[in-house]
């Protein structure tokens, strides 16, 4: 194990044994609907207010992690997690409710990549045999605590992206597994400037690209050497400028590129203007689409990189730019 | 390395290289004014919002801890922090000024301790030579985000604690320094069931005697090898709670036992009814006192418990009791 540059590379064998994740309604009807372990029709999941729906997908996903898994409940070691809410209480919640020890975590939409990169670390280091990552977003306490509520009706500009109702767990282990983390990069704060809430994804471009430049110095690798760089979530407008970067960098991506805020809804028929956002985002993308991908060996090498707008309301009333990071994950499958 | 039970035992020497804590005007009027490296006179350090007074007091404590250190900025890897600001903004803004790889963290008052845990686990793993942990409060960003804006004049009951404006910052490193993290308990969430959001101690109180049940259980040690337990912040009420409840356990405490929350300011004089509070409280009183102390020989072993609340005004609102989670960091001085 070392450190070169930015990244850890990891000498041992550290396994996603098993994932799972939970969705809303909207999600379960667009073009990744069916491959969601569990979802909800009324994004409700049986709780009477938001904050408790989504504090309730995260229990389902993580359950379900553990039931896939073959453990039990006392083989897991440490939940590393986080979500959007203030103070975290959707994941602090489900911590109470599950029991593991808690590890709280906040990277906002790049918390899935945060959590999975200092899990593969402790997995790593032989003090935890079987961590649990896990994140989770939903649109109705995301909307109430951000923007309006859902009862104002307010009306949404075309870069606006839609916050995704979706929780995602990933359980690592040490010896068995169908895909391997053989690197991670964590990300610095870099803020281009973006003061327009309702424009993140150009906020957050820039940090994937320097996470996504810095792996590619620090590693020796080239775009060539992977199937799939996925961000997570820049959307349309993020997608462009992130791209765009890479290419003045000369680092062409164009051929592998994808992002998961481009891959949860249908853009021409489901109203989501600019694509999907939220920590639940890519952690749901990651366990319905990419590890399912890379244990079918349809894909082979990966880099998942989560990125997060790490703005409040209250620093944006108070006139502040929105500062981004960006997580990288190496992914591989079998040879 | 190894985990037994709850405990992580580090098999490697991980010191604490350097510290340093910044606070505002009443910390540095309590017992321990004179032993902060900085403070503010109006609690803005220079700025003209609380929450970026927050972030700058974030960047002074990180700064001068680099600056006692011996290192350049470039040899710090991770920024491991967190704070109480909805998004954790304090320490993501900080990030962005100090330019470090950030890892946000989000643990209530228990960040300190988290940071700690998860820093000294990285270290241990040989992948981080040098991460800054760091973890800030602010009494007037607090109030204005879980109760009310100061203007209102608001009235606080007996069992109340004070946010204290407050940062601490603690660079680790593998090969020298003067005290040393030799273990460390990651706590689960527990909840006794206080809805009293002005009783935050009481609702704390469990979990801080659960985790350092675990640890003597794991660990097979007791209280007698101990020179000072001290959690933070339980306070008044949450520190006689916590007391009674490790007794009953058969684990008496009391010769050596005291709490950060009652030992940053004068409980007498300055009007804080039950005492402090805040993720700056425990990492200041860490800095300022606990630390020398050890360094200089004063005291041995210690137990350094991060005490949080794991609630929201929103989870307050809807009727949800408070969660309380303590995280354990053992550490120790020279022989």
């Amino acid at each position: 194990m070392s450190k070169n540059g930015d990244t850890w590379f990891f000498d041992n064998n550290i396994y996603i044994r098993a994932y799972a994740c939970c969705v809303g309604k909207k999600e379960s009807e667009g073009p990744l609907g069916g491959l969601f372990d569990l979802f909800s029709t009324d994004n409700r999941f049986g709780e009477k207010t938001w904050e408790k729906a989504e504090s309730r997908m995260v229990q389902l996903a993580c359950n379900k992690a553990l039931f896939k898994s073959g453990l039990k409940s006392a083989d897991i070691g440490c939940l590393l997690g986080g979500d959007l809410l203030n103070q975290c209480i959707a994941t602090s919640f489900a911590g109470r409710a599950l029991g593991w020890q808690t590890l709280g975590l906040y990277g906002a939409c790049s918390t899935m990549a945060e959590g999975l990169l200092l899990g593969a670390a402790l997995v790593e280091s032989g003090l935890e045999h079987h961590p649990l990552c896990c994140a989770s977003s939903h649109f109705c306490s995301a909307e109430r605590q951000y923007r309006f509520p859902l009862e104002y009706g307010s009306q949404r500009p075309r870069t606006s992206q839609w916050t995704a109702t979706a929780a995602g767990a990933v359980i690592l282990s040490p010896d068995t597994g169908g895909v391997r983390i053989t690197a991670a990069t964590a990300g610095r704060v870099y803020d281009p400037g973006v003061c327009d809430t309702n424009n993140m994804g150009a906020a957050m471009a820039q940090a994937a690209y320097e996470t996504i430049a810095t792996f590619f110095r620090d590693s020796g690798e080239s775009p060539d050497n992977f199937d799939l760089i996925v961000t997570g979530d820049l959307s349309l407008v993020g997608k462009g400028v992130a791209e765009r970067l890479l290419r003045q960098d000369g680092i062409d991506v164009s051929r592998i590129y994808n992002d998961c805020g481009l891959m949860l809804y249908d853009l021409n028929t489901q109203d989501v203007h600019s694509g999907a956002s939220g920590c639940g985002c890519s952690a749901a993308v990651l366990c319905a689409k990419i590890l399912p991908a890379i244990e079918k060996g349809e894909l082979r090498r990966v880099l998942f990189c989560g990125t997060g707008a790490l703005l409040s309301p209250v620093s944006a009333f108070q006139g502040e730019s929105i500062p981004g990071i960006c997580h990288l994950i190496c992914l591989e499958g079998k040879e």
